[in-house]
């Protein structure tokens, strides 16, 4: 049985404000601001094959954790239970599984298409830049949504922890991006640190999103974002021109 | 961009009640009454790549239509438009993609290991006999239910709109098989039928369910089973021992 291959062709790219795995939300939708694009490769980039999606306001995106390829473990310790609890890589969302495949509902913000290119606007994205799709699904909530539906372990959605402060250093470069100053406070509210950290923790962190390197430290219950420095041009044109 | 491949190995066979496209139904969950097998490859037959799945009700499968492989249509007629209006295949759940990946929502009846072989017993499922499995993962209501999401041509589930009688040849099979009965009748009511047959339709249609060849017709508002012949021994001794 397990004789049997598929060879998968990547039909988009995503274009996201996650530089790097770490500080992505840990689900889809858990970032409202977290905006990007599914940029369509040319072969797919074809209106005609998108007729009638835009009645719909949530796709789902299978997805390669190309991070993550060719790796995979049989137990994996979930964040969601402080990351010293193990649990079975099938009872989990864990990038290090079998194929390697990934799972979004992301909002479906629109539908951009000129010169030749088309690409959707999405939100509550929890990808990696340059990620991999591999299909695009309209959400039917007929089929989809199940609100009641027992969840082990994972009932209940990661809850935003921290309060966010920025000082002087980040509100200079925040002062005429709002939209970033709010997909910065959205993902560190929910302490994208290492289970094993949380508790006392004087480290400082440094995530990039977007074109910016973001570091910031732990102060009690609050996160204290002491600079925001540009690095250079941003290799996503796309998005900066639109964003 | 579209030259991110990749290469992916069956994780899980279906056994499946549709031994045949025509009858299955067109979303997970709309037969409740549809129950199988996911057989786990012997590579990950193993009890710890699940511990912590029991706790959830649903499981996402996400799978090959390998029936349809290496075909795609980028406009397809969904049958919920009656079969003659197109849309993009990227706004519809149509087996013919890119890449032919199916994403189905189970009900999870239970988890069993014995002998080196494991299989999760599964509900609702809309899917072929010896579909390869690529991903299991469970479902997270908190991340995946949205009841109220707008969700365009497909708002409203497909309802069953026949009525199934029983003539007095298929009660003799059905007789000491209440399961099968109710498969047969969950499936049926939906109106298998392909869109532009709906109407005056006198012709007799046949699908093969487990390993019975069932024959039926329409009349008027209801369809009449005429004839549930066994055909030999069935390909999936598992769920025959089983079910």
């Amino acid at each position: 049985m397990s004789d049997h291959c598929l060879h998968l062709q990547a039909i988009a790219r995503v274009i996201s404000p996650y530089r790097e795995k770490f500080g992505i939300p840990r689900q889809a939708g858990l970032v409202e601001a977290a905006c990007g694009w599914l940029e369509m490769a040319p072969e797919f980039a074809r209106p005609e094959a998108f007729e009638g999606l835009e009645g719909f306001e949530r796709i789902w995106v299978i997805f390669g954790f190309h991070a993550c390829e060719g790796r995979y473990r049989l137990r994996v310790r979930p964040p969601r239970l402080g990351g010293n609890r193990e649990v079975g890589v099938f009872a989990s969302r864990s990038p290090f599984r079998p194929n390697n495949l990934g799972l979004s509902l992301l909002g479906l913000e629109g539908i951009e298409h000129a010169d030749g290119r088309l690409r959707l606007r999405v939100s509550g994205v929890d990808l990696l830049h340059d990620t991999p799709v591999y299909d695009i699904k309209p959400y039917l909530p007929y089929a989809d949504a199940h609100p009641g539906a027992a969840s082990g372990f994972a009932a209940q959605p990661p809850s935003p922890v921290l309060a966010v402060h920025f000082g002087e250093m980040a509100e200079v470069v925040l002062r005429e991006r709002p939209a970033l100053r709010e997909l910065i406070a959205q993902t560190l509210a929910l302490d994208p640190r290492p289970a094993y950290r949380k508790g006392r923790d004087r480290r400082r962190y440094g995530m990039r999103i977007e074109g910016f390197d973001v570091r910031w430290r732990v102060e009690g219950d609050h996160a204290e974002v002491e600079t925001i420095v540009p690095v250079g041009l941003d290799d996503a044109p796309g998005l900066s021109a639109s964003d």
